[in-house]
């Protein structure tokens, strides 16, 4: 048994399950070794960003690690983009980056370089197999490190004689580590906080915002206590709709998070941070929350909140609370696109169960409060700022969800950075419906352009202008099999909505707005 | 004066015309700077590595370095494969890599990354500014450095309160280094050998392959003393066509590498190294060359090349001989494609002066033969492997190539991570003929697969073949504003590419093969 046969058979039963892949030359005798050894669902990306983005979608809606396999150190370059989102969304993943042979790597061919240094700033474990033997046993470690709550980017470098040479040797998984507890002293300080102080922030973040379980504790402990709570302004994951908390982020722009937390005294942090701005702009705190608020820490985003706010409730004799009503669901709105009347259509007619993957940007940040009457469903954003997530996230998130239908939200600029998912999308004939929202601008740089004091002049609007020309993204996404239509009213999204979830496969709408 | 507008005025007073753009909010005061202060010509590119392969492409064909305007860590990332490719071609970029504010990033807001760590592994030289008094002076330090020769990657990383704040300083240009002379006594030890010694191979590579006077040195040398000259694999940029030197290439293929270079004793290295392989096999060598063949050193790849293949023709009395006549100008193939037919269809119409971008990969390992009796032009290859390399290339060339026509020979594979860049020929309205070689597979890969041993079963195929669905390529043009047609036979070749000749701007063709 060769070394990629016995890394196959050890990822196998170390349960992965899905390997994202873009291999090359370096990586043959890992992609003959899949071919070999059953039991792998091998899904191509056309370009690396596509494939580790995909990775993170699939972790976020399976719970567990896919695997990615990468060529070389240009082609991990390539995904680190989305890997960074992966790290700010603490998902679980194993990348295989295949690279020169142990003995060839002295003569500097072209395609050498620091793979290594590459994975460190985006890898919470790294490690390069030096020979056949050991690789079984590293590809469980690195499943381990992985599965390490709440998830962790672990990445495997195989020079390629570590996958041809013979000597494999498959690893029984490792046990994935116990969720650490949080500190008792830190619930019991807790809770002294909410009996004793006002205007207290309960502040979720990551897992805690995740699920209706914790949801529901914090919602019980706001209720008895007085304090609010909000999410952060990015969170991986968020289960919504109706029976469920009515949960508000803070706002991405600056001066409206100052605004909306200008009362706060006391923030509790529940696998958060406190909330500081995603940039600096001169003559503005980078911290979002007043100076002289004071934070506590619940849990640490490595540390097991739900039971954290569990105990936390127990402590403060919090039982349960119904949520609040959220009223009716919105129906279907009719004429010109609004962001409020986008949601409230979206709303009206997605599933039940249906996986929201949101990377509208600027044009989303309304969406929210529109989609709490919703049907019960899943919210996934960007996390880590690096655009280009939302067609890989959607394209992964399909995969991991079981059949679950994908709604995907998705600006243009943003969109045009990994637009190649799509191609996977229709080989995988996966249920995604997106919505391209069409601005032909790069509208969130011109509110930050506007917020430097000046209006843009030609040379800035020649980079801040996505028209000239216009894309076409009803042929971009028939070019890669991906059957498509424009829409220019709410009407016509409706309609072609209600078709594609009709369909079993892929469908792009390109809304103009 | 603020950072950014000192550090325009003082990229533009070191020369440096043109910035490849792909800005995020934290460049918003580099953007409003460049629209204050005239005279840089800014293109946008949809996806860093756009921007990045367009300054390799710019800088081959202009030979002075343009300027990269780049969002944060992970919009680095998205550009290191070109930075990649670029470093491997030696051309001369400087990166400026906007980043969180100096005291914003203690916090660790989402979009932080290990922004120096990336670049370390591309660039030759990495300043990251702390004081907006400093950018202006860092600017010129950094254009220096990528002017270099024979060309470096130069990364400035700015915090986005070093280009806001005031107290910028233009500084004047700094002297470009002088290009160090080879060791007189190198000289005259390889006149030695090239004097005693028989089955000696002239190696040219980089800046000694790329123009006509060195080639003629070279040429005149060898008719002198009974060598073999031939260039590396990959070289950034090779004068070919009528008149010029028939410059064979080592081949890519190991088997066939190590076949061709079986006679060699002696290799006189002229900004070259010694011939090893794109990676390694089983039981196969590293070295291509035998291995009782001895190296010698003519002029590093930072020397003056030129001089020392002049100062050895002096030596050895080499005096002009006139190039081997390549015969007539091959007329255009009729009937169905062949790599053959579709290189002598190109020689055949390519205008005077043309600028072939050539990522064929597979496919086009034979173009260089038939197209020795074309008009003269520039030939300009992927130089690090990281493919991707081609559209981007081809976009900054025809912007460094001052008019001349682009004819960009693509795989249909390679093209689909880098697509983007036609958005970008369609809004600049550059003179590039693209062809896609469109064989729906990674073919490179499928004979890769067949070394392994073996026939791909279907989860191989699965990673391999880049059908189901077909990729549209005409569609895909379309959609970012570039005409184009889809031809199967090489008479249709032939009439899409003279129509296109007789156009300004940007086409593509879908060759299918």
């Amino acid at each position: 048994m060769n070394g990629a046969e016995s890394l196959v058979h050890s990822l196998l039963g170390a349960g992965v399950e899905v390997c994202f892949s873009n291999p090359g030359t370096s990586e043959m005798h890992f992609v003959a070794a899949l071919d070999r050894v059953p039991g792998m669902r091998c899904v191509l990306g056309l370009q690396e960003n596509i494939v580790t983005g995909a990775a993170d979608g699939y972790y976020r809606m399976a719970g567990k690690p896919a695997v990615t396999l990468l060529h070389c150190a240009p082609g991990l370059a390539n995904g680190l983009a989305n890997l960074h989102n992966a790290r700010r969304a603490r998902s679980g993943i194993v990348n295989c980056v295949g690279d020169q042979a142990t003995y060839h790597r002295q003569y500097d061919a072209p395609l050498t370089g620091d793979t290594e240094g590459f994975a460190r700033g985006v890898s919470h474990w790294v490690r390069t197999a030096s020979r056949a033997e050991d690789v079984g046993a590293e590809g469980v470690q690195a499943v381990q490190a992985a599965m390490t709550y709440p998830g962790q980017i672990a990445t495997m470098i195989l020079p390629s004689d570590t996958c041809w040479n013979p000597g494999g040797v498959v690893a029984a998984p490792l046990p994935v580590p116990e969720v650490p507890k949080a500190d008792p002293h830190a619930i019991r300080a807790v809770a002294g906080v909410l009996r004793e102080k006002k205007n207290v922030l309960i502040l979720l973040g990551g897992a805690p915002a995740q699920t209706e379980a914790a949801q529901q504790l914090a919602w019980n402990i706001a209720q008895k206590t007085g304090a609010t709570v909000m999410a952060e302004t990015s969170t991986p994951r968020m289960a919504r709709g109706q029976g469920r908390m009515q949960l508000e982020r803070v706002p991405y722009p600056a001066a409206q998070a100052i605004e909306k937390l200008k009362w706060v005294e006391h923030i509790i942090l529940v696998g958060s941070k406190g909330p500081i701005g995603f940039f600096a702009y001169p003559n503005m705190p980078s911290k979002h929350y007043p100076e002289t608020a004071q934070l506590h820490m619940l849990a640490r985003p490595e540390q097991d909140a739900e039971a954290a706010l569990a105990a936390l409730a127990d402590e403060l004799g919090a039982g349960k609370v119904a949520f609040a009503d959220p009223g009716r669901r919105p129906e279907a709105v009719r004429g010109a696109p609004s962001p409020e009347g986008l949601a409230r259509t979206v709303a009206a007619l997605m599933p039940e169960g249906a996986i929201v993957v949101d990377e509208s940007v600027s044009y989303g940040r309304g969406f929210f409060p529109e989609t709490y009457a919703a049907p019960q469903h899943d919210w996934l954003q960007i996390t880590g700022g690096a655009i280009g997530c939302g067609f890989p996230l959607a394209t992964g998130a399909a995969i991991g969800g079981g059949g679950r239908r994908v709604i995907a939200l998705q600006a243009d600029g943003s969109g045009m950075y990994t637009v190649q998912a799509l191609w996977t999308q229709a080989r995988e004939k996966l249920p995604v419906t997106t919505i391209v929202l069409s601005n032909r601008k790069y509208q969130i740089l011109l509110g930050e352009y506007t917020g430097v004091g000046a209006n843009p002049g030609p040379t800035a609007m020649n980079m801040l202008d996505l028209g000239n020309p216009d894309i076409g993204w009803v042929k971009l996404a028939e070019g890669m099999g991906v059957p498509a239509a424009q829409a220019t009213s709410l009407d016509q999204v409706a309609d072609l909505l209600s078709q594609s979830l009709n369909n079993s496969g892929p469908f792009l709408i390109e809304l103009v707005i």
